[in-house]
């Protein structure tokens, strides 16, 4: 009971400060920005701050905890793998487009692209999630994949997984940065006008997300019950139920 | 064997990847900054970035994995503790001095101090990472705690542990970032000069360190052999050897 209570706060924490972050982010571009819209101006810009944190960060860490949410042990691990899957797809389609918002925004204005730390390990954080999608879903829902090929490259997908996560986190905080020097401009970033402290303020709303999902992820009591997905006899009792 | 033979490999590469960082940030504070000086002017800043990366990253990495060198499985695990716990105060010293670096410089320019979500996260690690170290030390280090309290402590030490180690080359990054952003003009970072190139490579290096050191410490094959240090029997073992 103690154990299920810590684990309601840990998801609490996680749900309030993914929740904050949303709502700064939309206030961010909404109230200090031009809004949103898709038309190649600086409205379109602001679509890639949004998709990636209200889609691609938030979706992917509760695709990361998926199995551990306690009334998702009621469905067999087959339905919840569906479920983890669905969400990294989606979070994985926000990231295409984020990516997509930036690139639309950027070609009708003479800035360039792809020259910042930013955007090369934004790129390769996305082109690594798209493989590790594509690798997961060809061994894990592809019913003919040996069961000891699943087990083998188990600890490689978790340890990828809350590696993206954690990347995703720190280049969307290099990215905040980044577009705060740029377009501030009298006051500047360094002179701390509101919208500054508004987005450092997101910034540590979007770090704390991070550590409850780690949290929740990396402890131990709340692993998902039975034996591993791949293992025959944890199939079958699936199948059973 | 093979698996010997796969952590030589994970820790090779951790050391090359430490050393690029290494050799990377003392070229660029020297190539294209004004080398190191501590005496409050620009040369005094550069002492930030080297003493970030190359103590304080570089330096807790090693600490990380001190118990799952194969050499130190030698040693007993009270000797193991003392090395691990070595290298992080190090560690932490080196992150002193680098704060000390940057305020030592920026007192004699007019620009502001802890305006930027680097400096609140950076802060905020430097601080916890002194909290971590003391807590530890209580802990682990008086031989009057309860066996039981370190059993306690031991799942939040970790993550906490590697929460920091992560969030210190995330804010690195961003700090790099800022930095090339306020420091180069005609051309700027955005025009890509050598400078920009260079330094974005060192970022590189910096994330595969920090990969490497993660893969080595959650690799559960590589954990130190025996039981905990606080069950009672591994260390009366300790002591009879």
């Amino acid at each position: 009971m103690e154990n299920h209570n810590h684990f309601m706060v840990a998801l609490s924490a996680a749900l309030a400060f993914g929740s904050l972050t949303i709502i700064f982010v939309l206030r961010w571009v909404s109230n200090y920005g031009d809004g949103l819209a898709w038309d190649g101006g600086p409205a379109n810009f602001n679509w890639h701050p949004v998709l990636q944190l209200s889609g691609f960060v938030f979706l992917n860490g509760l695709g990361i905890i998926a199995f551990r949410l306690p009334w998702t042990h009621q469905l067999s691990k087959e339905s919840v793998k569906l479920i983890h899957a669905a969400l990294n797809t989606l979070a994985f389609f926000c990231a295409v487009m984020a990516l997509k918002a930036v690139f639309g925004s950027q070609s009708g204005s003479n800035f360039p692209d792809l020259f910042s730390l930013h955007s090369w390990l934004g790129i390769t954080v996305v082109s690594l999630f798209g493989i590790e999608i594509a690798l997961a879903a060809s061994i894990y829902l592809f019913p003919i994949t040996p069961e000891s090929w699943k087990a083998a490259f188990h600890p490689l997908h978790v340890f990828l997984g809350r590696f993206l996560f954690g990347s995703t986190i720190c280049v969307s905080l290099i990215g905040l940065t980044e577009r705060l020097i740029f377009s501030l401009n009298d006051p500047k970033y360094s002179d701390s006008p509101p919208e500054a402290f508004f987005a450092n303020v997101m910034g540590l709303f979007l770090v704390a997300y991070g550590v409850a999902i780690f949290w929740i992820s990396t402890n131990k009591s709340w692993k998902h019950p039975g034996p591993p997905i791949w293992h025959t006899s944890g199939l079958l009792e699936d199948k059973i139920k």
